[in-house]
């Protein structure tokens, strides 16, 4: 299978699911969820476990409802994540808070988040308990993820070890956990299963450092949300802990007077906290630190013993994709 | 085992995961969970599991976890209800987005999610998927019947019957559901499962009428809530509109009035609106109401076949003591 097969294979059971929710009331429970879900995505993360599966040669019709449970979750975690974000657009449209109300997108939200175990559970019976275990610990560390991110927001030092221990929560473990779902469904022995689930990891924190630098560097319409984001909202990103860590006094007092600073200037601000970085060059020391964790990913990878070295091979070009992406 | 049992079997088992709770950090995440717990309640519907198991000689042990993932889940609606009601008191004490703040609620609620699912994947693993069945669709239903509760308070006209499906989903089908998983897990066959649900679904429906009552007309320190907040919040409950249904013009004008008052006369607004309902008689016919639910819940338990007579006597005393509470 090709990755253009997976994704079709993906894109077709999330029609039939969409397609579903035409008959289901109450409209405004079941809208915001179809809403989501045709907002589109990469669907990295259900590709991760059909990849995963196939990689101990299981069969992808096997893991493709559990490949879709992640999937629902990870919308589920968008929607309340937009909100605790007050983030106004999702892939260039209006968040489901802000289409809508935010009682809807809690709301839905949590109807998208029963649907996802609805999916996860239609994983093979010998397999169940195993994937809802990996996959209720999962879900449980993204939450932990979110708070600390929130918890950061208001906290006057946080270390970068500290930060990288968050987005390690946030956003590696479910593609940590992506694969190691498809892993198991696959029939994987410990040991590699353990390897792939850090390759996913190491992957994930790799991913977010990315997704920090383009979200100031990377091409407004190719972003899809609001540009420089992270700098309006006063995120602590690896980009403005590393900018803290590294600048002259004048630098650091500017960024400290910028992050005084309300939203009613965002614009400026966000040209303005860019103009440091460049400065500063972290943005080629955050590029440094994300390879690294590319290069321990990849090392995890080549631990893998019994696999299928063709969807190994499949596996780290898609990472190497995930890599050069731009948006 | 006598209900007293029952009650310690939970409390004992509530009390293992809200120590093991201690441990778990950010505290922002984990410390709403455990004041969640803390605030106590009548696990009416962990009750429910352990008697629908024992009802077919089935082993409690078997479905405790089962019936502690029904209580948190419970908990989980109560908190994101609390959001969307913008209630301020739960059980006398400070709702979760009041003591902290509306994404703690937000986030704090979905992690007491996945953990009612970490509870209920723990059922015997013959019985597993029927029951992820059971819970998955009763925890969409709740969704819909809380979205349904919301769009009837923007809404003009509700009519009785919209009411009663709307409490039937928000209320009934956990009671009801409750009660077919500890059924499940205990063997009951099909017929006799769905009996007890059917009991559980008219229970629920009185006990939803019951505590409309005891909104307006329960006595405000046993409540443990902010006393008519139905009323302060226009809810369209069945005592509203049954009242707009019988009312004279000059009362209905008088209720018409009331719903447009702002909020900062809640007190004066709960007793000019109580005062109505009492001329117009609806709490007697609210009362009548519930007895014709109750009266049909116990039809459905008396057609239940194959089952243990002792324990579908404790069911029914159950039931009765359910619908005498004053709070």
């Amino acid at each position: 299978m090709k990755t253009d097969d997976f994704r079709s294979l993906i894109e077709a059971e999330l029609i039939a699911f969409d397609q579903a929710l035409n008959n289901k009331r109450p409209l405004n429970l079941y809208t915001p969820i179809k809403y989501t879900l045709e907002l589109g995505g990469k669907r990295f993360r259900p590709m991760l476990t059909l990849m995963g599966c196939l990689l101990f040669n299981g069969k992808p019709e096997e893991a493709i409802k559990a490949a879709i449970g992640i999937e629902l979750f990870h919308n589920f975690t968008l929607v309340h994540d937009d909100i605790m974000d007050k983030a106004p657009l999702r892939r260039n449209k209006p968040t489901v808070q802000k289409q809508w109300n935010q009682d809807i997108a809690i709301l839905s939200g949590d109807a998208l988040f029963v649907q996802s175990v609805q999916y996860i559970m239609q994983s093979p019976s010998d397999k169940l308990k195993e994937v809802l275990e990996i996959f209720t610990q999962t879900a449980l560390e993204v939450c932990e993820g979110q708070q600390l991110d929130m918890d950061f927001e208001k906290q006057y030092n946080v270390t970068i070890p500290q930060y990288i221990k968050m987005i390690g929560l946030k956003t590696s473990v479910l593609l940590a956990g992506s694969l190691k779902i498809g892993a198991v469904i696959g029939g994987a022995g410990n040991n590699d299963a353990h390897h792939l689930y850090e390759f996913g990891k190491n992957l994930g924190i790799a991913f977010q450092l990315h997704d920090d630098i383009l979200d100031v560097f990377g091409a407004s319409d190719k972003v899809g949300k609001q540009k420089g984001g992270d700098i309006v909202s006063n995120k602590k990103t690896y980009l403005f802990l590393k900018a803290i860590e590294v600048a002259d006094r004048y630098s650091k007092e500017k960024l400290q007077m910028w992050m005084q600073a309300g939203e009613e200037n965002a614009a400026e601000k966000v040209e303005s906290v860019k103009t440091i970085y460049e400065f500063l060059n972290v943005k080629v020391i955050a590029e440094a630190e994300m390879r690294k964790y590319f290069e321990k990913a990849l090392e995890h990878l080549n631990s893998i013993e019994h696999c299928n070295n063709e969807v190994k091979v499949q596996i780290r070009e898609f990472a190497e994709n995930l890599m050069q992406r731009e948006s």
